[in-house]
């Protein structure tokens, strides 16, 4: 039996407009973070939502059973990038369960700040 | 079918005293970011709670369908602004379901400090 | 009706062993943020559980009605105090229900690195 | 009665590759933070899962009753040890509830940073 759920979002969406330090590793940058416990892959879709335009997507990936994606969505590019510097959101819908964890890296000042947050779930 | 809770709190509200590096990216900082996938606009009151004096508020917004509003607690002004330094915990309150992340962004050393977590919600 | 649960607990719990930057604001420490949103006062009990001890406490304390209170643990004292250094967790019981955050301002470098969280909750 | 659920989760898993200052406090490091409030010790099994190849483990601990353990992912090793700078997930199965959270440490620059989050649950 699959661990997680098959909805989840997160609210505070924003990839930091420059970088200090050693790249790739200390690029700033937001991962989403998907565990796919079960015996199938995961399909996923994920929607980016702004505060003045429509939303954009979805973008979408499949994570092989029993495997760990960590997305960086500074990566995302088709259909389209996610612009840098602004705020967005975004939800991600799987056909099986997933756990979704997001982080930011923000190298922006000569060192890093960090934070992760398992993201919001339901089914 | 929206995603999310109608109901959501944080209780670590603070908004560090002051602020060091480019404006206004690194202004310490506390944001609420609230998604609204609902296809109504999310009609929105927080009250914001001390530690030694009545509850301030309702602060009252409007996050349009299928947007995001990443609100910076500092910019609230109406009916009154909260006092930075300052021990505060707040509700959030929509019509529609929606999601909730708190941020803080503490620039009060020559490098930021950051952290985010999705919020407590209950219907 | 109150927003919460009345039953919370936090696994990470570690006073860093020292501090540098502007004291008190900038001192290492943790935080427990209550938000009482009931109408009666929230009668607390914390529990602090340890690695090779027996747990310690209960520490009491009452959050009055529409009140937030931030509790650093490092000043709890009765009826003992939490040793620095040292990794614990703690239980914080209520007779009404309650929203907690964690949240932790590690100051042992130049410059402070921050987390928080909201605690696991359950009724 | 016991606090927390048996069946934890995490998705972003990262040791980084390297640390700077004093040591062993500021090593980089992942921790997984358990909490037995049960009568029981809560005998605990851990997987790690990857991108790119089969999951590792289970690695197994022990918590006794009434007591926490913060357990260094660095530290694991056998069945075998989890490399640095690669990504993984983890699930946590136990016997009893149990409260898990999960805390990186990234001391590659200067200054750390620092995150926590409590883990995904499920029964």
């Amino acid at each position: 039996m699959a661990i997680g759920k098959r909805i989840w979002a997160i609210a505070d969406g924003y990839i930091p407009g420059w970088s200090k330090g050693m790249q790739p590793q200390l690029t700033s940058h937001e991962a989403i973070c998907i565990l796919n416990t079960d015996d199938e892959p995961a399909l996923i879709e994920i929607i980016i939502y702004f505060s003045n335009r429509n939303p954009m997507g979805p973008f979408t990936l499949t994570v092989p059973p029993k495997r760990t994606k960590h997305l960086r969505l500074n990566d995302l590019a088709i259909p389209e990038s996610i612009p840098h510097g602004v705020d967005y959101a975004c939800t991600i819908e799987s056909n099986v369960p997933i756990v979704v964890q997001h982080t930011r890296l923000d190298s922006r000042q000569s060192e890093n700040a960090l934070f992760s947050t398992i993201a919001f779930s339901t089914d």
